[in-house]
Order: C-alpha cells, then sequence, then structure tokens
C-alpha cells in the first residue's frame, strides 16, 4: 500500500500527454495495489470537461509479459458490458508504455467504495458480476497460467518449512501437511475452465449501495478451473477477517447472485469444498510464506495467515459441505 | 507521506453523512501530508452532481487546540477571495469532528499539480498569491505563535549538539554556531506582522499552468513578520533542491509578483537577507533533528538537512543580498 516512485508534474504532465485524454489538471498518488504505484489522475479537455483516470506503474512482481494478457482482458471484458475498468490506449495505440524502464497503464477511473463488512444483498451482487465475466471471458484468446496453482503453494509452503510454520502456529504444520496431502490426491480434473479473477477479495470490487460498480485488479488473472474462482470468492467474503466465523446468508447469496448469470454444474458443486480448500491454501500459502520472510522493519507489515487456516479447516469439516448443495 | 488510519467504507460513508454533502461513491487514501491521513473523496448529490473533498484526519503535531485557528484561517481567506480551500462544516456547523478520538475535518478539493521545477511565470503568480493572503488575512481574529521560531530552530540545533550536526557534515556546527549568535544579534525588531503561511514550498502550492489553483496546508501557518514568509517562499522556490544553485529569474518574478499585490517597505526589504538566512536555519533545524532522531528503518526516510545549509551560507554572502534590493 504505497507510491513507490514519485513522478513530478511535469514529468506526470508529458506522460498524460501521450495519451488523448486532454490536459492534466490533477494528480495524487493512492494508497492502493501492493506491487505497484498508482495515481488518480484528472483531466480536462478543451471545453474543460474533467476525466479521471487510474495511472498505474508496475514496480514489480507484475511481469511486464503478462500486461498484454491484464489489460487485454479488461477491454474484453469492459466492450462486453463487465463492470471493469477499460485500459486508456496510447495516441499509438499501445495498452501500456514504459517510463524509467517501468511499464505503465491509463486505467479508467471507476466509482464506488471497498466493503468491509459485505451484506447478502452486496454478496449476491457480486456472484452476479463474478459469473459475468466467466461468461465474457469465453471467447478471450489470451491465455495465462495460474502462477498462484495448488503446485506453487505446495513450493512457497515447503520454503517455509515446519519449522517456519511451526514459528507461526504449532498445529499448523500438521494443517498444512494433510491439506498438502489430500487436495494433491483428490484434485478434481475435467471441470470447466475459463479465465478466472482468482483474487476477488472485497478491496477488489467497488460498490455504490448493493450494487456493484468495478471490479479492480486482475493481477492473478490466469486460465483455471471457473468454480476454483466462486471458491476464492467464498473464502474471500464469508467469513470474518480472522477467519473465526462463518456467514451462511452471504455464502448463500454469493452463489444465488453466481447462479442466476451461470448455473454451476453438478460437478462443479460437488468440487467446491475441495476447492475452497485449495483457495484458503492458497492465500494460507502467500501469507504464511510472507510471515516468514518479511524482514522486521519492513515498509509492509505481513498478514496474519491463521484466518486462512481457520477457512482451511472450516472447509475440510464435512459437516459444512451442505453449504454447497443446491439450495431448496 | 501515507494514510495511518484505515477507515472501511461503511464508516467512511458515516463520516460523510455528518455533512451536507450527498453520498459517498469514492474514497482513496491519498499519499500526501507527513502528520496526518488524507483520503480524496468523492460524493453525488440527488441529481449525480458530483463533488470531491479532502478529508483529512489530524494523527499527530497538529494540535487540535489549534484546529479552529487553521480552519478559520482557510474560511476566512476563501472567503476574501484568496485560492485556498474552504473548510465544510458539518451538519451542526462544526469545523471539524472526531473519530475514535482523532481530528477529521472535510475540506474542499482543489484541481492543480505541484511542480517541481518552477518557471519565472509561476514564481511570479506564486509571489501574488501568498501577498494576497497577507493582506486577506488582516482582519483575521485568530492569532498564533510561530511554533518554528527562531527560539525553536535553536532548540531544535542546541538538541542535535555538535556531535549530532557533525555526524550529518563536519562544517555544520561552525556553520549553524555562527548563524545562531549573528541571528540572535540582529532579527529584526518593529516590521510589519500579520497571518503568514510559513511552509509555501512547491508542494504546498497547486498550479494549473502558470496559474496558482491553491494554496494548501496552513498547519505552519501562524501570527509573525510578514516579510519573514517571503524570506521563506524565497528560500522554498529559488534553488535547485540541493541548494547548490540559485536562479536569479525565479526569485525577481517571485519579489515581483509580490509586490504587484503588497509593496514591501524599505525596512522590510533591508531585513530580507537576514530573514532569509532565518528561514534557511528554520529548515535546517527541523531536518538536522529528524536525521538525528529517526530510527533506523522507519516508515519515513528523513530529508537531507545540507540543501538548507547551503541556502543559509548563500543568504550569508553579502555579495548575495543585493538580490533583495528593488529592482531598477
Amino acid at each position: 500500500m504505497a507510491v513507490y516512485t514519485q513522478i513530478g508534474a511535469e514529468t506526470m504532465a508529458r506522460i498524460i500527454g501521450e495519451f488523448d485524454v486532454g490536459t492534466l489538471i490533477s494528480a495524487k498518488g493512492i494508497a492502493e495495489g501492493v506491487s505497484n504505484s498508482n495515481w488518480l489522475v484528472e483531466t480536462a479537455d478543451a471545453d474543460g470537461l474533467t476525466s479521471r483516470f487510474i495511472l498505474t506503474m508496475y514496480e514489480s512482481r507484475v511481469e511486464t509479459g503478462d500486461l498484454p494478457f491484464f489489460l487485454g482482458l479488461l477491454d474484453h471484458l469492459a466492450e462486453r458490458g463487465c463492470l471493469v475498468p477499460r485500459t486508456i490506449h496510447d495516441r499509438d495505440n499501445r495498452p501500456f508504455r514504459f517510463h524509467d524502464g517501468k511499464a505503465l497503464a491509463l486505467i479508467e477511473f471507476l466509482p464506488g467504495v471497498s466493503v468491509s463488512d459485505p451484506s447478502p444483498a452486496q454478496a449476491h451482487a457480486v456472484g452476479h458480476a463474478l459469473a459475468q465475466i466467466h461468461i465474457a471471458a469465453a471467447d478471450f484468446a489470451g491465455e495465462r497460467d495460474n502462477s498462484m496453482s495448488l503446485a506453487a503453494s505446495k513450493a512457497l509452503l515447503n520454503a517455509c518449512g515446519d519449522v517456519g510454520l511451526a514459528s507461526i502456529d504449532p498445529k499448523l504444520p500438521a494443517i498444512v501437511g494433510a491439506a498438502l496431502t489430500e487436495l494433491a490426491a483428490d484434485w478434481p480434473d475435467g471441470l470447466p475452465v475459463s479465465v478466472i479473477h482468482a483474487d476477488l477479495f472485497p478491496d477488489n470490487v467497488l460498490m455504490l449501495g448493493d450494487a456493484v460498480s468495478g471490479l479492480i485488479d486482475f493481477y492473478f488473472a490466469c486460465t483455471d478451473i471457473t468454480a476454483y474462482d466462486v471458491a476464492v470468492t467464498h473464502a474471500a467474503w464469508c467469513f470474518s477477517e480472522d477467519g473465526t466465523s462463518f456467514d451462511p446468508k452471504i455464502s448463500r447469496a454469493l452463489l444465488a447472485g453466481y447462479e442466476e448469470v451461470r448455473r454451476l454444474e453438478p460437478g462443479e458443486r460437488q468440487a467446491l469444498p475441495i476447492l475452497a480448500r485449495g483457495a484458503a491454501l492458497r492465500f494460507l500459502a502467500t501469507r504464511a510464506y510472507d510471515w516468514n520472510n518479511t524482514p522486521v522493519g519492513a515498509l509492509v507489515t505481513p498478514k496474519d495467515p491463521m484466518p486462512f487456516a481457520r477457512r482451511l479447516e472450516f472447509y475440510s469439516d464435512t459437516a459444512n459441505h451442505a453449504l454447497f448443495e443446491p439450495a431448496g
């Protein structure tokens, strides 16, 4: 959460001048994005009509080679009426440019706020919007492997080792060991695959009241099991942040909203418990790795992994699997 | 430069609801302010017409007791046509409120960008806007002592001690010692006094092209020698950031712009060299103190004090005093 790069007003005006969006009238560094710098930019056209954009500079993690996929996906989805920000192409029709060796993109600004305590109506709207993306992405030509696949989670957890995991919580090595074995054995095969968001936490959804106004931050988007995206979103929305309390009303609303647009196949329904365990393990893995590898006094405080260990245990309890069965 | 406090969307909507500014539609934490948290907030009225504001939460340094002065000053100056943001009062007409024990204020958003490499035309506009403030503040009832007076600078420099100063640069104890002695002996008396901004660096001026669109960040504003504000602004605008190069064109334009609105008295002109030394010492003092007292690995990197030692030496050289004499 930081602006890593400083850009002076004169340079910013030159950068914005490379796009056909009018004259720069304001640019504020915003505290969003963990691995890139973002500015909320305002421009005015000749009549004084103002427009707003997010200028993103990619600092790390996001590979420049993936930008055509990420930015092309936004354009593809926006053209099909999905609530995602368009990429503004520059005067040479490039979706991203370079500045001082770093890639940068100008992206449509969307209104809305990220809720921290969602209501069932809001979860319903999120499920609806997620399914729209899955449908609209069907004819998107781009493909990208999931960089946070089960194998990647396993590699991060192995890098922590039992000692590293136990330093977080003495129970964690056993929880992780059991999950890795069972997920490797039972991970589903043959389910529908599509482009998925793969990180649709409340932070990445803009809302106006109960309506979704934008899905953002597609930098984990990839080609993977469609229902896995439902599972990630379920793990992200249906629990208190610390993972100790599950809200069945949010869960029902999310799945119902999703199925208004795209019905889950019986095999997908059946796989949701194990996909949800995989989703919980994926966020547990990155958090555990960051927890073990963030230097003391670093700019970013690592997030506690245990809330996702609790979700993992919740999804492992077969008594909870009924929630993934079709309603009534 | 950070957002220190996290405010969820639901809480933010409640806070904004305490003001008669429509419904919250967006809030982005912005990377501005060194001792407070700031959000760029957008609202919409019943007709969908949008407005923008800066929500500031005071984290430290700014004493709540001073807020009536700072915020009342903005209202006073804005009413008189100065280019400063208005304070938005809440539904009970309070200029600031409390949230979780911290004061917060909603302030008008002004367009514009802060230049890093000003032109003479821009410096002229800044001088003009500064003088407008000095004139418009004449009938402002509030008073506030300068918390960064010569005595305060001396206290900070004494706290560093010769050892602390020498750790920054071996020449610094001698430079500071000479300046403190001479400034204490020669600090002018009987010059016109008014409310001054006292910190008008390029960061605190919003510009659209060559025009000033806003003067911001009045949290050092106080009652002090009017011409001292001219000296602070001179030290802030007329040098390269590292203090090694002085631009006489910027200097002439700044003073000419100022005098278009408020003519400097002969005594003020005469005092500018020593006032400018005082201004350079003031920023040298806070930077030296922060340099000596910022823990390794802290969130904020302290700024190099030496650029202001160089300005101090520049202003101490009598060969440079001609620049403060009236033009032709």
